[in-house]
């Protein structure tokens, strides 16, 4: 039954392809167009087998090229999740070796890792370094590119975590799904697809690998940095702020076309992984009517990340409070826009404000991510001050 | 000498131009192409008189068209500033009748009003109360179309608070400019151009009407509860969230297309102002590693609203602290995406959450907008609830 070709009358078309999973209420299916789908068994008025053999796990792989092993880190996340057929929603968790299967990867990969299990928007700073951690143990295993499984929600928290860890870094491709793993409109096949290319490649950068469009015929390697969920559910969520992409991957052609010049190439060095981490540092977004007294909640944290409006302002109300706080802790500026530099000497506010305050460009996610990691590192204030410059 | 052609031949080229203004240090020139620019004095090595006049203030106009006088209103920003030679900065505040002179409208405009003059940054809810209350007495001036003047940080929470609080409205445009008025590459002569247009139109909406493109031959009408800042410099910042814009504005041929169908018609009733607001509401945008107790300071407030991640989720850190706060509260989830939609039952997370907040569809920003005009208008929580359902 597993692993054969068969005709399905359903009451919603005529379908074929192999069941790779038998559940109790559905089949899973592979289409012959390597996507996945469930179909419930009540809604099947009939099934022909057609005589076709595969093994499960051996579909025609693509010739292995590259510089060598792969590691594999599962974190949770919808792409490793299944449709709940109770409820409609997503739920239920794969295994790793379910996962793989259905990614029908182009490499065999051995070395496998998973440091927790969860979807993205439960995970905290600490969870950041489990990651790290993990990519470290795998390396270790030899692996000299890694595919990162992970929910979309926060994934660009984790990636530019990873970024700034790691030193001499390995291709490391975060990527993830919109739609479940085992779903016909799953993005998953193709991502992972693509990050296995990104992984086995020259570029020595942590990055998020996911669909560049909302077809299916190219994914895009975002710098781990520079990326943020721009949209909800579209499968191109994912964006490059402010820079060009690293790189464009094809699919199913494989080919891998640089985009940004300034890519950091592969490393002979060794990788390093400095998960530095302290979390007394928070990000807070402004707009009219914020009440500058809630500053004072701040008073015990190191540092704060204020998503400013334009090119980075305050009100003039929240000036005193971040004059007052800006004593005993980092404070920096970025915009709330998302797109687009800050600048402290374009407007009054801004030669304000930068007397205390220091203005930093890229997202307000990734300066946040960064002061957490810069926190960890430096102990008095002005350590985090040259840090937060320095770092990218 | 002002209102006569020059050529001069300056550091920087021969360029052509009217004089409209003389300043100690500079000449403000009006180019061909109808953009003004600043030269300093310093800097022009000849100046020839071309023998050409032309009164200020009376650029040959094109033919008014439309229905009716247009009303004015100058609340500060950008558009309303001048470059300051001493600094290199923004800060110079030009007066209306400058600011329109500059502006070279294609329609007279008699009924101005300016309800304070400040940079957006700055603006607190209290302020859109006093902008709804000059739309309204600029109205009963007898407008029947108004361009309000505004710096573009906080134009798109503006332009969202007029839009609930102004039943059967008129046109209202919002507009700004990311580059001073007395530069030459401002963007503010063909988006107040445009505003005009939009102004003297059958669109009964309030709207913010910018550059559509980095070219200056198209500017886009956005529903005011559409629209976002989306970068912070360049002159096509504002972009129309998760729906088509109005309309589409082409430069300098005025001409006018309807691109969203589904936009109100000016209505026959008269136009009423019903600014509620209550400011006990807040805009909290969550991340990992978001400290749960930073929600106790939210008791004494009667909503918030929460920019979740994804299609609208928080950790489950946040569970209990927002379960208990939502016995007072409104509590109310976006998503911090910006684009896309939220959805209560796609994940357990939003099943979770939705048992006591709210999901809704739209930006952030206008959703707390919307939060304080609610908030304003209903005393008690079901009221409060229906209401931020009912409204778009
Ligand atoms: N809420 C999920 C969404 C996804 O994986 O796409 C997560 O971030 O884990
Ligand atoms: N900071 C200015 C920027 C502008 O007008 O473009 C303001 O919002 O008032």
């Amino acid at each position: 039954m597993v692993g054969e070709l068969y005709r399905f009358i359903t009451d919603f078309g005529v379908i074929e392809g192999y069941i790779i999973k038998e559940e109790p209420n559905y089949y899973l299916i592979k289409l012959k167009n390597g996507y996945n789908i469930g179909i419930k068994k009540s809604q099947i008025k009939e099934m022909e087998n057609l005589n076709e053999k595969i093994k499960v796990g051996q579909f025609p792989k693509r010739k292995p090229k590259g510089i060598g092993n792969l590691g594999f880190i599962y974190t949770g996340g919808t792409i490793g999740s299944k449709v709940d057929y109770l409820t409609g929603g997503v739920s239920a968790i794969m295994d790793i070796e379910e996962l793989l299967a259905i990614a029908d990867l182009p490499y065999d990969i051995k070395i496998i890792d998973s440091p927790f299990v969860k979807f993205s928007e439960d995970l905290n700073p600490k969870d950041w370094v489990e990651i790290v951690k993990s990519i470290e143990r795998t390396y270790k295993k030899g692996a000299e590119g890694i595919i990162v499984a992970h929910g979309t929600d926060t994934m660009h928290f984790s990636s530019a975590y990873a970024y700034y860890a790691l030193e001499n870094p390995i291709p490391i491709a975060f990527t993830g799904a919109q739609r479940s793993s085992d779903r016909a409109s799953t993005d998953a096949v193709i991502n992972l697809f693509a990050s296995s290319i990104y992984a086995n490649s020259n570029i020595g950068e942590v990055a998020i690998v996911m669909h560049e469009t909302i077809n299916d015929d190219t994914a895009i390697a975002i710098r781990g940095i520079s990326a943020r969920k721009m949209h909800s559910t579209r499968r191109d969520a994912f964006k490059s702020i402010n820079e060009e992409p690293l790189a464009r991957i094809y699919y199913p052609s494989g080919k891998l076309e640089i985009i940004n010049k300034k890519y950091r190439k592969r490393s002979d060095k060794e990788m390093v992984a400095k998960p530095y981490l302290d979390t007394k540092g928070a990000l807070i977004w402004v707009y009219p009517g914020f009440d500058p007294s809630i500053l004072e909640y701040y008073r015990n944290y190191r540092g704060i990340i204020i998503a400013g409006t334009g090119m980075g302002h305050t009100s003039k109300e929240l000036i005193p409070m971040l004059k007052e706080l800006s004593k005993d802790l980092f404070i920096g500026i970025t915009t709330q826009c998302i797109y687009g530099i800050t600048h402290p000497y374009v407007y009054s506010r801004g030669r304000e404000l930068s007397k205390f305050a220091t203005y930093l460009q890229g997202t307000p996610e990734k300066n946040y991510v960064k002061l957490l990691y810069v926190l960890g590192k430096e102990s008095d204030l002005d350590g985090i001050k040259k840090e937060m410059k320095r770092l990218p």
